[in-house]
Parts: structure tokens; C-alpha cells; sequence
């Protein structure tokens, strides 16, 4: 399989997440891929993602935050479990808890880049180290604890 | 002065912020306002909003606890100083740490409260606990440190 986002492989019902589902046209549409042992997601802010005049919204910061961490908790699931990403049961997790420390300001008008590292995974449970860059300058630090949700509550919703 | 939000208090150029600016067309535009020694603010999610069907986006709910967060700082800086919210010179906070526990799913389609509690006020440093509430049920948790930015930055930007 080709390097894809862990998004494009979420149940059609699971996928209209205002930040990471491909199919909410309002949506920020996040996509979350492997990079060696690291994940990785882009997004270009818009400029009405503002918050001081010229830098990024802190909520927006934490949005990508939360939404890669809980893609980068399934990409691990995934993996720690050796399977593919179109085998079932589809991996969705959900946030548990979410810290964001704003280190810098996060100048608007550029590609961001979130990279993750997987710290633990135990049980359904995901912990997920992120950091957002801007040109190289890492802006903002973040931690997301995540749980996957159970097959029983996919499969109420699955609609393949 | 009746009880009114800080928010309609920020200078001009400060009144972008995607969560809280209330010039900025396509943002959330939050308000924060004092109910005794609690703060308040409230605010209905629109459908896109989603993140599972029929819950609220956990993004939306770190970025309306971030923006309160500020928002509530700013009130408890007039008060600390025992200034009205229209002397100057205007105060207006950013965000320095974010930190969400999501407690239990949010449901989409009511007015969400929140409730801002001072936990300290230090120099030009103030934390902030928030509750995040629907019909009664509270959330999510979270606390935010956020920091008066200081008056040269201001002014850089001021135009009232």
C-alpha cells in the first residue's frame, strides 16, 4: 500500500469531523500519514484564522493538534496490531485529553507542518507527542491522549 | 456600566481573533462576561461543527475554552486593577498553555455554557479553570494560562 492518510480509510459515517473528515465540505479535511517512525500532517491556515494581525489563531493550533493526534492514534493502532489500513475493523479514536503549550507565534500565510511521535500505546489507549513548525521555528507543543472507540459503537455507525 | 463583554472593549486591530474578534465575519465570535465572581460565555455550535454524528467537534471545544480563557484573563486584570473596562490602556491577553480534558461526549444542536473560574492572578500572568457545559452536564474541563501582552505591543497595533 501506498503512503496514505489514515483519514481516507475512516467508515463514511465516521467522516464528517470538522477537522479531519474528507467529507465535511466546511471542514479543515486534516490528513495524517507515517513518515519513518513519525507522523506527519500539513495545512495551510486561512486568513481568517487570525488571531493577532499576522499569526495564527490558537484554537486553530489546537485543533490540528487534537485532530493529528487522534489520526496519529489510529495510524498506531494500526501498525502495533501489524494490519493494513483497509482491513477491518476500521481504527477511530477519539480525544481524551488534549495540553497545547504556545511556545512562539505561529506567523500566518504558510504551510504549517505537525509532526507526531507515538509515546505509548496500551490497551485502546494512544499518548501522542506533537509538534507544530513554521519554517522550521516549532511553534507550538502538544500532547493528545486518545481512545479508540470500541466495535460495537463503530459498527453502529459503520455504513460502508 | 451594565455588565458587558470584554470583548467588546479590544482595540480594533485586536479584534480579528477567529474565536473571540467580534470584526472577524467568518469567526465564532465569543463573548465573556462576568456573572458574580464567574465568568460566562455562551455559544451554539452550527452542524458543521460535528466531530462523531451528533456530537460536538472536540477542536471547537479546546478553541471556545482557549478564547473564554482569554477572555475571562482580561476581565480579571480590569478587576484586579479595580479599572472600568473602557480606561486604558485596553488589556488583552494571549493564550501561553491550553490544557482540555474531554469528559464526556458534547452534544450538538444547544447552547453550550461555559464558566470561567479566576484561579490566579500574577503580575501579568492569570490561569483560568473552565467548565464546559450542556443542559447541566458538564463536558469538558480545562484550564488556560494566558498572559497580558504588554503595553508597546499594544500600541504597535492600537488604532481606537
Amino acid at each position: 500500500m501506498a503512503n496514505k492518510a489514515v483519514q481516507d480509510f475512516y467508515p463514511e459515517s465516521l467522516s464528517y469531523c470538522y477537522g479531519c473528515g474528507r467529507l465535511n465540505e466546511k471542514g479543515l479535511q486534516i490528513k495524517s500519514y507515517w513518515d519513518g517512525d513519525e507522523t506527519v500532517c500539513e495545512f495551510k491556515p486561512q486568513p481568517h484564522h487570525t488571531a493577532i494581525p499576522g499569526y495564527v489563531y490558537g484554537g486553530l493550533i489546537a485543533s490540528l493538534i487534537d485532530c493529528h493526534g487522534t489520526g496519529s492514534a489510529a495510524l498506531a493502532i494500526y501498525r502495533h496490531e501489524g494490519r493494513q489500513m483497509d482491513s477491518d475493523p476500521p481504527v477511530r479514536c477519539v480525544t481524551a485529553s488534549l495540553q497545547v503549550q504556545y511556545l512562539h507565534p505561529t506567523p500566518l500565510g504558510q504551510v504549517l507542518q505537525l509532526r507526531g511521535e507515538i509515546k505509548e500505546v496500551k490497551g485502546k489507549k494512544v499518548t501522542t507527542e506533537i509538534t507544530l513548525s513554521a519554517d522550521d521555528q516549532v511553534c507550538a507543543k502538544g500532547e493528545v491522549v486518545a481512545v479508540q472507540v470500541d466495535e460495537a459503537w463503530i459498527a453502529k455507525y459503520f455504513s460502508k
